[in-house]
């Protein structure tokens, strides 16, 4: 496994520790300023929509994803991966909790500094 | 525009051609043997599955899908677009149109000939 590949893992692994935290913050450190979410049915969202979408959803649920690789490729300066996402969703005003099961394919930029960041995302569970 | 750039845009415009025209034949030649589609609700759909899903989908709507590139980014032999879809589809059995609206993430990888095809894509029309 090269560095850089590692590296992607590494921000893979981070995402989702800092979604199921909801660590806002830590999310916003691991995208480009001219990240593209594509969420179905929905229009594109950038890093300015992100922060309101992102709170909503964890207001509202108690959100718990797992994630794994299932593959990995780099070319220079750009990485892609897919990955399959187990997502539940817990309302906090109670009643039974949500399970959505999709596919997330993710583009990764390399920053000048060596940093992998996430750039454009998009998602498949509905 | 790159060499590069000019032929993935050609490999889209007969992409949507060739889907227009339910030209299937066209498609699996744009298409890699390990090529993965990500459709929302959907398992994942290779090359094997294609076919069946792109001929039924045909056989019950007349369907024509306009697809304008917002972005297209080359790194060595891979390369990502992101386009935005307007895809109608009208019953052959009759009855209304429906629009649907969304984007459309694809990677494409060139070939050992100096060919682009379509590797992996996501959507979120739904």
């Amino acid at each position: 496994m090269t560095p850089d590949e590692q590296a992607i893992r590494a921000v893979h692994a981070a995402w989702m520790d800092a979604v199921n935290a909801g660590d806002l913050e830590q999310l916003l450190a691991l995208m480009t300023d001219d990240v593209v979410f594509l969420n179905p049915g929905q229009e594109p969202l950038g890093r300015d929509g992100f922060p309101d979408r992102f709170t909503a959803g964890h207001r509202q649920f108690d959100l718990r994803c797992i994630s794994e690789l299932e593959e990995v490729e780099v070319a220079g300066e750009i990485a892609y991966t897919l990955c399959r996402d187990r997502l539940s969703l817990r309302p906090r005003a109670g009643g039974p909790a949500k399970a959505l099961t999709g596919h997330r394919m993710t583009i990764y930029r390399k920053q000048p500094d060596g940093r992998w960041l996430l750039a454009r995302d998009a998602h498949t569970l509905g």
